[in-house]
């Protein structure tokens, strides 16, 4: 009994000295970051020295050289490139004009979803018809739809406190509109854009074609857009007039940059990741070079503070994620093949805001475990741990029983700018970028430590 | 045995069943404020409608007629103004230049300390010098400060993850620099703003001139300009050259705006509140008119929703919280008079961002009730309770044992704009404005129900 006692208070002695531990721990790395972290002057040179960055651009590969020699700064003791074959697709020229009843044609501030082809730049005219729904668009019969340009209206769900609930909500029109308007003999598809901004900014984003329908051209314009149309089409006819120069061209050879620092013998891999590409507008800050700046800035903050890790911590910048995750898959394929055993991943692609939570896709064991740290993760902000998505790029190794997770980062502005011009460095504030380094680096900390 | 087993089991049914209507409620009021919700608008209003708004100015004379109009529509039963002398401050033209060795005078940018007096429109010149911190400032014999200008340059504490704490420490600096120089025959004072932000904005604030001292003129310089005046000094003396017609006025009437929804007979006042002054630059946009249109919303979601509020709901837009409290101090004295029993106050005065947790400086019961909602509140993002500072404005009913409470909103981006050119609409986040106006509804509708 005596000894029983004994170990008990031994054992209550040691759990609560580690805590204390950890927490000086968790302080001096998020101290480091607010005060020398890189990861806003690293976020500087990516979109503003380079821009965006579409896979298959030159820009891109500017990208992938960048990375490189980011990660060797940071103090990885290895640096090297993995091959993917990534699509390219090119917007080229583009212009969506409207007219009523054989009035003089307007132009309409617009993008052309990514993976959309076009028109070969040559005009597509035709009459506009508008739903609301893809329910009310199944209903309508194909005659109806037949040689139409259709517009898909659906409303952002503004009421959502989760603003990821209305992005998720509305996704399909982006996705899938094109091909259902296509099975009904549809010429193209105007979608109202993903967004919770109250202006008149275009969104793109990745549509998928269904094999074997007719690949028409669909395009995103902005809120206030989408409302005049749809006053007007309440009263009257509508046409529209397409020229648009997007069109799919392929593959090519691209690269993850992946940068690490090695482990002891017999360790295993946590991944901390972000993707390099975006879309072809804007920077790309928020999406997503918040995500790689922020997991160089987990590794370089490992050397610098001297925290000496049992695991391998590598960081991934991926390839493609936005139109065919191709390097989550090529990542995938190469664990296969080495067996690479691999302990944790941790993916930031939600935008580089004050973080707030830790999204969590594994056994719900790891998960009351990495909840039982929350004491820990309080001082900064950090309260909301949860079974949610943890990235698209890490997605694929879930397949292996890999352990998920997403930095969940204040979700209130991202679907104001996201897939826009208007997502730029000026819309990241550095402070809360730093936070998110340091969430993601506390959090490896306690993975490579107790896991 | 039975009996209390029953009436166990009722409680315990009564207890859930409330948890499951406010939950309800708690819903309701969000969804509606996000979707309804006037504040982003009324903030527009105020900001590119009327703009800057000091005490004692004509512009904060429009705000006044404009706030009371606001709370009408809002549908207030009562809107009255409450009579208050302010202090009138006039900033005028002003300029600060710098020299070395007798070279050319270079200008840099600035802004007079709020209350500052100046040179009534002449140059005054003289040699500056810097200390890092009030203790260094002490050392210094009274002969090397006698005749001097006296930058004081102490840092920014950009490691704190709370950055109220940073505005804690380098407080003193703004308020009381001035006198400190004064004191041992400094002519005037140039401080590095309070700002966590990596540029040239500089911030100003109001200072507080200790009697019997000599009122010198203090200005404050953004970071970039402390910066390289810190470079400077290391090397060599500098010459300033201050032209300033900042000077204090004496006082006038103003007014602080209130509207209320009657409670029942015998009911008590809940206080939500923002000040409708602000500083003389920028719009006032985070500080506070944000307080102020949340403050409105909280009553206008009352009448809207038709929720039956038992107590007195009283919305104060106080009048000069930026350089004097006057508003704060004229309504605690009419509490004192007119004796109305009031059971709690919260203000919004720490900007319009997504809302994190609520500060309470109330008895320790009361704040573990308050608490024991978080499960309530943490679907909206709110979970952070603690004892903290409630509001300058509501902070004189603390005499009286009135409850304090605060909105306590993410505070990583404010002090980057915080009383600068900088503080415009621009920076406010419509999503998050309004979640900062649910969150307070949130707690008033918890507080009116069981207090």
């Amino acid at each position: 009994m005596k000894h029983l006692l004994l170990s008990s208070l031994l054992l209550t002695g040691l759990v609560s000295a580690q805590k204390s531990q950890d927490s000086v721990q968790f302080k001096a790395i998020a101290e480091h970051i607010l005060v020398h972290g890189e990861s806003y002057n690293d976020l500087k040179e990516l979109t503003k020295g380079i821009g965006h960055r579409l896979s298959g651009s030159s820009a891109y590969e500017k990208a992938v050289v960048w990375g490189e020699k980011k990660l060797r700064q940071a103090g990885a003791d290895k640096v090297y490139l993995q091959p993917v074959m990534v699509p390219v697709w090119v917007r080229g020229k583009e212009s969506l004009k409207i007219r009523t009843n054989g009035g003089h044609w307007e132009e309409i501030k617009m993008l052309s979803l990514g993976n959309s082809e076009g028109t070969q730049g040559k005009d597509l005219k035709a009459e506009l018809i508008m739903v609301s729904s893809e329910k009310e668009f199944q209903m309508l019969p194909a005659d109806k739809v037949r040689g139409k340009f259709v517009f898909f209206n659906f409303p952002w769900g503004h009421h959502h406190v989760e603003p990821f609930k209305a992005y998720g909500e509305a996704g399909k029109y982006r996705r899938s509109a094109a091909s259902w308007a296509a099975a009904k003999g549809g010429v193209g598809v105007v979608i109202r854009s993903l967004s919770s901004a109250f202006d008149d900014e275009p969104h793109t984003g990745s549509l998928r074609y269904e094999e074997e329908l007719k690949k028409v051209p669909a395009v995103a314009i902005g809120n206030e857009s989408a409302d005049r149309l749809a006053r007007l089409l309440e009263k009257q006819k509508l046409e529209v007039l397409l020229n648009s120069e997007a069109t799919n061209k392929g593959e090519q050879l691209s690269y993850n940059v992946i940068g690490e620092i090695t482990g002891h013998k017999d360790s295993k891999v946590i991944v901390a990741a972000g993707h390099l590409d975006s879309w072809d507008v804007g920077e790309g800050a928020h999406d997503d070079g918040s995500g790689v700046v922020q997991s160089i800035e987990v590794l370089r903050t490992f050397k610098e503070l001297g925290i000496k890790n049992n695991h391998t911590i590598r960081v991934i910048l991926y390839a493609n994620e936005e139109n065919g995750v191709r390097g989550g898959y090529a990542y995938l394929d190469a664990v296969k093949k080495s067996k690479e055993p691999h302990l944790f991943a941790i993916e930031s692609d939600s935008g580089g805001f004050t973080p707030r939570g830790i999204a969590m896709d594994m056994e719900e064991e790891k998960i009351r475990q990495i909840t039982s740290w929350e004491d820990l993760f309080r001082p900064y902000g950090i309260h909301d741990f949860q079974r949610r998505h943890s990235g698209v790029d890490i997605g694929p190794l879930k397949s292996l029983g890999i352990p998920l997770s997403g930095l969940f980062p204040d979700p209130q502005r991202y679907f104001d700018i996201h897939h826009t011009h208007e997502d730029t460095l000026e819309k990241v504030n550095r402070r809360e970028l730093l936070l998110g380094a340091s969430a993601m680096t506390q959090l490896i900390y306690m993975i490579d430590k107790y896991w």
